[in-house]
């Protein structure tokens, strides 16, 4: 292992990262280049700058970088314009980020001169893959360090014992068991396993979620929000045009006081075994129901059934990794394609947990005909007659089968 | 066409029925026969018997069934089983109710030695498409009258008109405007569309909605409820077994008391066109989200993988009318089968609109194996080592294109 | 019918199209224009411009283009791209040369301000879907006069007495039954239906085939021939570069002459039957398997599996008409996305109706590693062991499975 | 790993698996069952009994077993009702023996009380893949010994010195490098791979196949055979009721006698790379066309489509080794519903190297309806007009769509 002079190590600051970053140092006697990533997860990003300093790194190889509107705009809503979601449910919004600093992460490492990554991801979970298909996919002799996967420090106590030994310091929360979940926050959402949620008979405790009032608390009354969408995009509410990550950010603040985009359920992870996840993603759960009804009166119904049907594909290729593979930009390059026409406004009503979409209009692209799609006279837009041959022909293999069997019986 | 001697017309007992009634004597000359089926609609059945002695039908011609039971447990249930919703939203509620009336018309038509059927539906929708194709497939020599088709009462003027110079009652409603929806129910759910709705940008009036309160007037407490599933179907509800209809019934009570399951889209018919509908569908709002919990701890990944690849094709041959298919029976085959082990039970709570999952279990077949998914030491249940062969392979193909790459720049 | 003043009709100058031509200006009193195109069906286009002027047609009004280059260029290679097939078997000759000719027809009818085409294909067949689908999509309010639909000349004894009562030439072949069969011809293929091959327990007679001779009448010497490929099209042949038709051309006569295209089958019509055809498409089966072994080499294995899954339908919407349809569009960006590396040569030998491919190389983007694939040792470049955890992850989810499975019984 | 005390070999008799064989013994100190199959590889298998008593095998631990009619009937005929290829060329000839193998593996480790079954696949292939897979999911607990993972004797320089210094007997044909090819055999194929095949570009030497003719050298008279099929499986040849595995027997036969079914290819292994492969499949390379073609006046469309879209994500299954798990038998179960009616006849004309079908018949269960079909007079079977009806409604998006497009330029 020695052969490893320079690692970059996704470092958040927090005890594992800390516990990783001195065992880097103990065990692979190897320089280590520091990445920190400000996804809109919410920590206050510089308090990582002083605690890698103790450890002895040089400044030049700390690096923290805000990459919320890249991450919005070049990642959450490129995945959007397919109205994704994984096993019906899950919005993917820890899925969504892992590209991002596995590419970063080779790009600091190609900066820097080195030869391998380390991350905090376990042995068990999906991010492992994600990250390390992201970055051999972007550099394919990339070193790998997964501490996780090759140390003895599996439990709580061996990784306290661990920090204690090396003068690593451990907050108060850490000794006394810390929050009882696993946790991963984005602009997108805040994910939460573990612990009491390995009973996926058990409900979750309300005390668990942190970026959503209760629909219970949520205000009594309901609040009307206009989306406007160019391209598939969303690109304003309530009229004012926003950075992606400034638009996400509203949708965040505008679900969470409404009680909206809270979701408890049990995913097949891509290493094999299931597991019950909860998730906060109160943006998202608005703009997928407001994109689809903006796409409803937009795109083509043949091209929206293959959006459909290739979907639940392009969802696993998120979910289990494969963002930088050739498949998903191959995915990615007819999913945009459709999206031009995708442009207009859609009100949603926000209440309790709800998000009712009410109205959706488009003055350049609406496929919406009232003069043919009406019930009352059509002025000869439409000929009833024609539904009969059109019937009919759609019929006659089913009938010519009818009439074989008939003959049959 | 006076080569036709007997028909069979789905009657409603309802004046558009009840003019098409008139019609065909008076035009085909033929006896007719009338069939009232009880769907869960909620109107009273037996008012059609009086109703159609008087425009002459033979008692003997006049058939009135309970079809709940059948419709429930052989059509909406094995539909659920799919997860089915077609364009990410519609439960279908008017669609599958077709198959259903199409196939007891033909039985009819069979017993009584009829050479036709007819209906009320439209000529710009998807109803006449369901009637017709299901009619063929099960009877490839039916002939079928389509009034709307046919006829020029195409305006609601006309046909008030046609129908007092015939003597037909037309109830006050009708001369005021009556509903301004086109509407159609069964115990799935209720439709609306037409008249105000024709305008997508537009929100759906309160006034509207009918077998839902709105979310607003909720209870402010919210319920849980347990359901029961075997294969795939549930089969109790708070532990009380009940027999289909009864069970769909109950979850509609439910769902109405507390807000949910209210649709509102802009849908697109198999004949063409986009259209505005919006539905009330409370019990169906409830199973599905429970249905895939069950699923999400008995099924394995790749098979309810397979199963949501399918699901939009599934979906797309039940809106389209193609229940009786051959292709349809053939994905049914693959649905049933993987349903064996679809066993267990979900709690669900039901709030203001919103339906949430809290847990879900199954002593028999639940793939859940807390001993694998904890994060917990696990005893050596899993290899964390094995993550990394796994991740190397999955990434072999990228890196020799990443490699190829590199020497190409 | 008398408000069309003026209809582009595609005339081929043979006794069908010309009673077409004259029952045009009968019928509708209307203006034609003829539209003749050469997609290298082999006859002599100028021969229609006499038969024109004699019906009176003005000189201005007779269009005879060649379109041969635009049609292979523009139409079969992108189709090829996706290596695509109809039912396992049929290479789309016909299907692929409508809509060139729909789209010319729609630009001449703008051209000349034409309110109508018309064509003449039959009732029963899948290029009067595909013509119109063609025309409606690329102009909304075309006119389509479909005499096959409309008159009443449905036995060749009626048209032949049609043609005789208004002085249109017939010739001897036509007297004497002509062909016996429908036919129809361009670059991409020669088809046959009709008389004998409606029983499709009946071997084709020999004599029916035109442009191979029988794998029997091949020479014994087998031809090796060298392809190569720029994003996925051919572009050489034995390292002559030449114009996409002429490439095609010379693939013709070298598979005519190795008895190679040869296709004999019963295929499912849009319009619901099924029909047995035979075809001639002797380059077209050389460069699908040339085709598929440069992409073996050079496209990304999930890619190529992308495509597969997807080519059954992409050949459906040819097949069926929807060239111009919006979805296929999209399909073909990704197609043509993924088309970008598929460069190199492939090396095919002829033989008596075998195309073999012999050898495949890509300077510049192969994939293919033999440093890893060798069965020798590879120097390190492949960890064996990394397979041991590939396999057992995969396993996992069955192995859990399996657990339970042993539990219960 | 001294914790296996008797482990399940699979065993040829060749060197490998007799070095195999020695190496578990000495590294392992277990006892070794082994086990013979014959799939119809052509080898002697009773000579694998003397030399497994040779190595101390107890007589009781020796298996050698007959799985032909098994391997045909329950794994090769099943795949062939899906019309199975995998990446457009390869017919899984390999693939399909495995999952047989495997299982056997596994019932004679549970009857003989082992813990562990072992194998002579390669670290690099797919074989290793499919033997596991299929063990671990028929046995959760099984262990598996790979040596070719694990050993050290990965040149056949290092293998051939330890079999001599364990005086296990080298032919000279190993001494002199054996083969050139790495292959495997059973009833459907023989493959070759490695050395010179390593070279994509370079043509395969006409020494290398061993089960057909040349296409040059085969019969210059064409014979003609009749298939029958039941149920999708083929019954007879010729009239000849046969078991499944003498019907395969005798097409290879004819196959192989014709220069049919030699396959030249590069192909993706699921373990991430590419590699080249020959084959030899003549009875298969018959079986395809003749069973498409049954099925092509038997099946329905739509079903007929939906099997050609789910047939190459079956095809990956087999291929990648999951024949075992519940996705391919979800997969199986529609598959074989949809055989039901493939019944009749086909005729095949062979003639160096091709396979030609001629004509095909069904007396029961024929959809070919020629009274509709035909190009003459139908008497009114059919309406032309109603085709008018289907296309103008199959028309009707895009024209909306191209009327939209219209206003806005």
């Amino acid at each position: 292992m020695s052969d490893i002079k320079k690692a970059v190590l996704a470092y958040s600051g927090g005890l594992d990262t800390s516990v990783i970053l001195k065992w880097l140092q103990d065990t692979y006697h190897c320089e280590v280049v520091t990445f920190t990533a400000d996804l809109g997860q919410g920590d206050e990003l510089e308090a990582a700058r002083p605690k890698a300093l103790q450890f002895g790194i040089a400044p030049d190889n700390i690096y923290i970088e805000d990459l919320r509107e890249e991450f919005v705009r070049d990642y959450v809503f490129p995945m959007f314009r397919a109205n994704t979601v994984y096993e019906g449910e899950y919005l993917l919004g820890t899925s969504i980020a892992r590209p991002l600093i596995a590419k970063r992460m080779i790009e600091i490492a190609n900066l820097t001169g080195a030869e391998a990554i380390a991350h905090g991801a376990t042995g068990k979970g999906n991010d492992q893959v994600r990250f390390e298909l992201g970055a051999y996919a972007l550099r394919p002799d990339i070193r790998i360090i997964a501490p996780w996967r090759e140390w003895d420090l599996l439990s709580r106590e061996k990784l306290l014992a661990y920090a204690e030994r090396h003068g690593i310091p451990v907050e108060m929360k850490h000794r006394q068991g810390g929050s009882p979940y696993s946790m991963d926050a984005n602009l997108l959402h805040i994910s939460y396993e573990g612990r009491h949620l390995e009973d996926p008979a058990a409900e979750a405790e309300e005390s668990m979620w942190r970026w959503t009032v209760s629909p219970e608390a949520a205000p009594d009354a309901a609040e009307y929000v206009d989306l406007e969408f160019e391209k598939g995009d969303l690109v304003a509410i309530n009229g004012a045009r926003l950075p992606a990550d400034e638009l996400l950010a509203l949708l965040n603040q505008l679900g969470g006081k409404h009680g909206i985009g809270r979701i408890d359920l049990v995913e097949n992870r891509y290493v094999g075994m299931k597991s019950r996840g909860c998730y906060e993603t109160p943006g998202g759960t608005i703009l997928l129901p407001a994109h689809r009804a903006i796409e409803s009166i937009t795109l083509d119904r043949e091209v929206a059934h293959l959006k459909d049907d290739l979907m639940p594909r392009y969802a696993s290729l998120i979910y289990n990794g494969y963002w930088w593979s050739p498949e998903r930009v191959a995915l990615q390059t007819l999913i945009d394609h459709t999206q031009q026409a995708v442009n207009g406004w859609v009100r949603v009503k926000l209440y309790k947990g709800n998000v009712i979409v009410v109205g959706r209009d488009s003055k350049t692209d609406s496929l919406f005909d009232s003069t043919i799609a009406t019930f009352e006279d059509d002025a000869g837009a439409y000929d009833h007659k024609d539904a009969g041959g059109f019937i009919k022909l759609n019929a006659l293999r089913m009938r010519i089968a009818a009439n074989l069997a008939s003959r049959k019986s």
